[in-house]
């Protein structure tokens, strides 16, 4: 009895401890964060992809690779903003790109993590990465829809919206078999977690259309571009920690140093 | 300034809250892997190696996806055991196998996590995806070894080994172009970490000869192998959070359940 009671103090004193140093360390967070962001870069269209070629040319990762950790790094930051408490049923829509792809992962690690995530993929892509993402979906339980969902049904069915239709290669306007989703994303009332580039936005200047929707949570990648300069949303986060620092200074991509293990980063 | 303030108190007392709420998930974490643990399941080898190709060929994964996922929660693992501020410089020892890929993958992310990690890699195996990995661990700002090191350079250089020699499709003996680090790690005052598998035990038996080393912290990656139940090091952590649960269901590995978005759980 003496000894559990022993072993409970110390265990006790162990997370007073741990937790007085996430304490100080959120307060670093907090400040460092705040500080960075002023000197951070914003990416213009060429940069981001002259960035991504020269992640899978010089620095030779394949695209399995980086997308696992993008789209991980997405359902991190999600989980964070949307405890699955409240926001169990997510609707992953995916364009025909690599947006998609990683929304495809994203939806996976969510569903390791006890969300609900349903997969609207109206455009597939028939190649084999993407074949193979989303049979490990579907593998892993995840439903895709059969057909376009209504305003209503979206309404109704799910909590939030992941939008990975497009990303930073995208160029207006968006085409008709993504015209439906748009509207959709549009008009509902669910928050919506944009994956690098809130769909239809132009990826320097931001909201085009007097209709473009603001997402609740943009999760820039690898490094914010332009259009989330004008982001007016509630939450903001970086993710992909993969950047090699030798990109990093080439860039100047003035990244805020990600805390201890974690894969994404509030800005 | 009263502005300040109420945004401070605001901040601190959301600080509490959330650090009650981690303190009682860390509570649950700590009674609830002790429970699971007594019914998880030890994978023989020949299970092991079932479970890796079904993810393979029904799951479709790529090896580039799952090493990614596990060599990232070992990083997590080691970086939750051995802060940065005491065991920055780290030697990995990679093996020829996927083990070795899971270190240099590991390695890569230490380094984004600023440790210092000096990779010694014997035995390179030529095919495109072990030599991409090696070519990010270089172009990410990390040393290999030229020379096999010696016992004494070894304790003067390092403060933590990752050992990624070997895993769970290893038959001993231990081949030549590997005694010499293996005797190192026999002989070493430094905290070995290993990967899947301590090198050089079996992976059902655990140790064989009387000079078979002890790991600080195993990390199993997937589901504990049988020898696992053997370890008596410091800490033993599961990563590769990546198991569909049908596949998990089919073996009946009764895994633990991993807490909000970590990668690896103390058992």
């Amino acid at each position: 009895m003496v000894f559990k009671v022993i072993q409970l103090y110390k265990h006790t004193l162990h997370n007073v401890v741990l937790n007085s140093a996430n304490y100080i360390k959120q307060l670093q967070l907090h400040y460092t964060t705040r500080k960075y962001s002023a000197t951070m870069k914003f990416l213009t269209q060429t940069e981001a992809i002259k960035i991504d070629e020269e992640l899978f040319n010089e620095y030779k990762f394949s695209v399995d690779q980086l997308m696992e950790l993008a789209g991980l790094s997405c359902a991190h930051a999600i989980a964070k903003c949307y405890p699955t408490e409240c926001f169990k049923r997510v609707l992953v829509c995916c364009g025909p790109g690599n947006n998609g792809g990683d929304g495809l992962v994203c939806a996976r690690h969510l569903s390791l993590m006890k969300y609900e995530p349903t997969i609207y993929y109206p455009k597939k892509t028939a190649k084999p990465l993407y074949e193979n993402l989303s049979h490990q979906c579907k593998s892993n339980g995840i439903p895709f829809l059969h057909s376009d969902p209504t305003l209503e049904s979206t309404n109704d069915d799910f909590d939030l919206i992941i939008d990975a239709l497009f990303g930073f290669s995208f160029k207006p306007p968006v085409r008709e078999t993504f015209i439906p989703i748009t509207e959709i994303l549009q008009n509902t009332k669910i928050p919506i977690a944009s994956i690098d580039i809130p769909s239809g936005w132009d990826v320097e200047k931001g909201k085009i259309r007097e209709e473009d929707f603001e997402p609740d949570l943009l999760i820039s990648l690898t490094a914010p571009k332009l259009c989330a300069k004008l982001f007016k949303g509630k939450y903001h986060y970086l993710g992909g920690r993969f950047v090699p620092p030798t990109l990093q200074e080439k860039y100047q991509l003035n990244l805020p140093a990600y805390i201890d293990c974690n894969l994404c980063l509030k800005l």
